[in-house]
């Protein structure tokens, strides 16, 4: 390898999410005519967005430049990694490459979308390497919280670009091997321009526990528990921690039932692949629940996130139709609450006690993420020119950025990217030379982007104090009041108790029509103002509150 | 003392609040023809309470037993103790016992809701004892995160209760003594019958720290960053914490810098009566920060829970009209985030981090609430016959009473109650004997109560996806269209780049109006509900949404 010829040539990284928050991770990897695109995330809304069920990246830039896109690298099967491809591929339809279960989880979800057909689908191994355009891409084995993840080494003529997904090391892994620790120092020999790692656990001293800790937990809490029977939530997509599960009932002559929609979906999907195994009559159907004492029974369901709606949080709502807590069931949270859900896991546990269930929470979860000491070993071993910490918040960055700083790194070598930024990369220099187009595009039911800041502004009033509409008919030219003027509340005060506010509404609103006739006034427009402004004047006198007045005149 | 003759006296608990979630802490006692009510407070909304300022609990026992009511006993000045006064004081408005600063407290309170005249108000003193109807009470002195807090021994002839009020074990605290173990030591030796324990760190071993070892950290914080500003935002009612914060800044030769309503309104109230010291020339006005070098200056501020409005949210997000983040900033949060509120405080975090400052978040809080060995201690000290763990959500009442049990405690021995739970206490007898009106009441601007289920699952509906309005006019008798149907929508698309879908919806409400007519049907109801479910329909097809959707129709 000739360094010197490579020493002006440079590279493009171009992140369009995954900066800011978790999730949304998108970056572009740009040399002369070839983009590849690593991962395709979605991220779950922000607190104001209301309604909007999911967010994905601005992808304007992939399409501006589709001719040049040579595929979608995807480093495992989290939705914020995955999430968005169906809608992005719905624009920018172009090969994608993942390995066997993470193309599982995508063929899922293409299939729902219906894009299965027109999708181009590679699996590669770890170990292989793809020609995209003037790239190569490399597939490392590593660990996570999800079987089949991949790092990458990106090799362009201006160097190799190590990319970590989201990783961990785990030196006991439950399926399959240890993270390629091997290739990762090889790599480190043959030189390696930059590292983009992992950062969600920069904070966070010490190496994160092996995920057969929990296995061990898991054991110990059966043995502990051998009356009654056993529920246990956990993320659906831990293929590993569900495994472990099953073994633990299997060695107990438990047998498992399976709850909640997405459990199934993926223990589906990783049984057919074969990432899980299930020993023979072991799964049982919830139907057949009933024929089991108690003590012969496991529940692996959904819920962990005290999701409203999933199997855990309705068992424990009492609303669950098959499932009834009750004292001597044991209910183990495999988990720990993703930021912004503690409360809503909290309100789940509270209730399972008040049921009379015991609820364990603790020691009963490992991180799939890195944490300091691990971070510094990929260092280590790679030994790049550049420190790029990625995934996470700010917070998270700026401590990944810290570990490199530790790791001998200087400010010019470590760089901490926005979304948009487009980085410029090479062996003497390293540079955001631009900006390209990007943001959040928020996705509420089939509409995709037209859900925007006027929207949430009006779902936000309305969810505040409700609204009040005055209807009223007028004569064409004359103006003369034909109908109305008519009150109806919505989210504001319950009617039935408040008829003598609605009616004085009504007279307000009456008599700012009024005023408006005496003043010959007669623009509609300017009589709706009035009318608006008046009631809500009043209404803030009367109640403190400001509910969205929307006035409507009909012409006859 | 007889111990016989009190043998079948019996006293009733009647909890109205504060054992169901953090909150409402508002206790009944009643021997014969009398009534005590230990702390009146509110709670924040839960999540799906939208709009909702705070809310109260239903105090309709106290309304119908008025007579009976002898006074109101505060343990200190914390909202989820005292934030329902003004509410409850409108309707029962009996007299009010706390010691000085919990009254301060509470005065200004009740100034806002124009009750102090009417409000009787009595101050009373640690180691005081007011009679009231059958009742002795004495006052205790406690520790906790706000001054002046206080234990109660509530003595009946059925025996002596002690009620720990919000409490932790500071051998070393700030201002005043500390907490006063040779009085439950005391009372232990004459026989109580029960102990109401706070269990709000049931859950933690060991024992919370000292207030005194945050001074020590914060003023190693000043040490190390002797440039620059130093900014701290903690909670406004920890007098002792802003003390410790005033100090450090004196001793470094710093002004200090007050900012945020409800930190100047405490630190005014505190000053006003003694319980925090301004050395002079210290205290400054923010309009005078310009003529101080950085590193002479502290921000006290509000916003250590990330509250959108709060000062130090404000200038996170660059809205702050006078301090504005940059570089050199050191960011202090004296606080940990309550449970809810973790995502805003790390998205607060971000963005100072973003603007170059430093954030300090770990090490710089401790709890006011005792943990088991604390807890331990008290049981140990008072040797009651029943346990009754209070404060907090149903798995610290939980913890509570595990501490109790290891305490040798037998289940008939330990008493978990529910709010409106009527619990018959005597020695030979604990039973819950009936139960009264109980509640949450919600209170939105000055509406107390007249927000309820319906009009929260209209607020949720709109908040999700929206509203559509269909109005028509149609004549009398004929029902012929006059004018309309028009289309208006708030919160559903962003209409201007909806158009088409606009005037589809307005096409498929007139052909339900004709199918109607077609059909002869009159009633306004039938041909309402026939454009609602002919929307609705249509509208869930394209968009897989659900907006609420209001048919208006106007008769001339």
């Amino acid at each position: 390898m000739n360094r010197t010829r490579k020493k002006n040539k440079s590279i493009k990284i171009i992140p369009l999410g995954g900066l800011e928050h978790i999730g949304m991770n998108t970056t572009c990897f740009e040399y002369g005519d070839d983009i590849i695109v690593v991962d395709c995330g979605m991220a779950f809304p922000e607190e104001g967005m209301l309604g909007v069920d999911l967010v994905i990246p601005d992808i304007t830039y992939l399409r501006e430049n589709i001719d040049r896109v040579r595929g979608f690298i995807i480093t495992h099967g989290h939705e914020d990694h995955i999430g968005a491809l169906p809608y992005v591929l719905n624009v920018v339809n172009k090969p994608v490459y993942a390995t066997k279960l993470t193309m599982g989880i995508i063929e899922k979800k293409l299939d729902e979308h219906d894009l299965l057909d027109t999708t181009q689908r590679i699996i590669v191994k770890h170990g292989d390497v793809i020609n995209l355009g003037c790239f190569t891409i490399e597939f490392i084995k590593t660990n996570h919280s999800i079987s089949d993840a991949t790092a990458l080494a990106i090799t362009s003529p201006a160097g190799t670009i190590v990319h970590t997904g989201d990783f961990k090391i785990d030196y006991t892994p439950v399926y399959g091997e240890m993270i390629d620790l091997t290739r990762f120092a090889e790599l480190g020999k043959q030189g390696v321009l930059a590292l983009m790692c992992d950062s969600t656990n920069a904070e966070k001293p010490g190496f994160t526990q092996s995920e057969r800790t929990v296995g061990r937990k898991i054991k110990s809490i059966f043995d502990e528990h051998e009356k009654g029977r056993i529920i246990i939530a956990t993320f659906a997509s831990n293929v590993d921690r569900v495994q472990q599960i099953i073994n633990a009932a299997y060695e107990h002559g438990r047998k498992v039932i399976v709850e909640g929609r997405s459990m199934v979906n993926y223990i589906t999907v990783a049984t057919e692949l074969g990432y899980l195994k299930m020993p023979e009559n072991t799964l049982i159907d919830i139907q057949d629940m009933n024929n089991y004492p108690d003590d012969r029974l496991v529940l692996i369901t959904t819920g962990s996130q005290g999701e409203t709606m999933a199997a855990l949080s309705r068992m424990a709502a009492d609303t669950h139709k098959k499932v009834k807590i009750k004292p001597g069931d044991t209910i183990v949270f495999s988990s720990s609450p993703i930021p912004g859900n503690e409360k809503a896991v909290t309100n789940v546990i509270n209730e399972l006690y008040r049921k009379g269930a015991e609820v364990i929470f603790q020691d009963t979860h490992v991180s799939g993420h890195a944490r300091q000491e691990e971070i510094k070993l990929i260092y280590a071993l790679t030994k790049p020119l550049y420190a790029i910490p990625v995934h996470g918040e700010y917070k998270h960055l700026r401590a990944g950025a810290e570990i490199a700083r530790t790791m001998g790194y200087d400010d010019d070598h470590i760089l901490i990217l926005s979304s948009g930024d487009v980085l410029q990369l090479s062996r003497d220099n390293a540079q955001v030379v631009g900006h390209v187009q990007h943001g959040t595009v928020m996705v509420d039911g089939l509409g995709i982007g037209d859900v925007g800041n006027i929207v949430l502004r009006d779902r936000q009033m309305l969810s505040q104090n409700g609204l009040i509409i005055v209807t009223m008919t007028l004569e064409k030219h004359t103006n003369k009041m034909l109908a109305g003027p008519e009150i109806i509340s919505r989210g504001f005060v319950y009617v039935r108790e408040s008829e003598a506010l609605i009616e004085d509404c009504r007279r307000v609103a009456e008599e700012a029509y009024t005023k408006c006739m005496d003043n010959e006034v007669t623009d509609w427009n300017r009589i709706k103002g009035q009318i608006r402004n008046d009631l809500s004047d009043y209404l803030w006198r009367e109640t403190r509150r400001n509910p969205m007045i929307l006035t409507i005149i009909m012409e006859v």
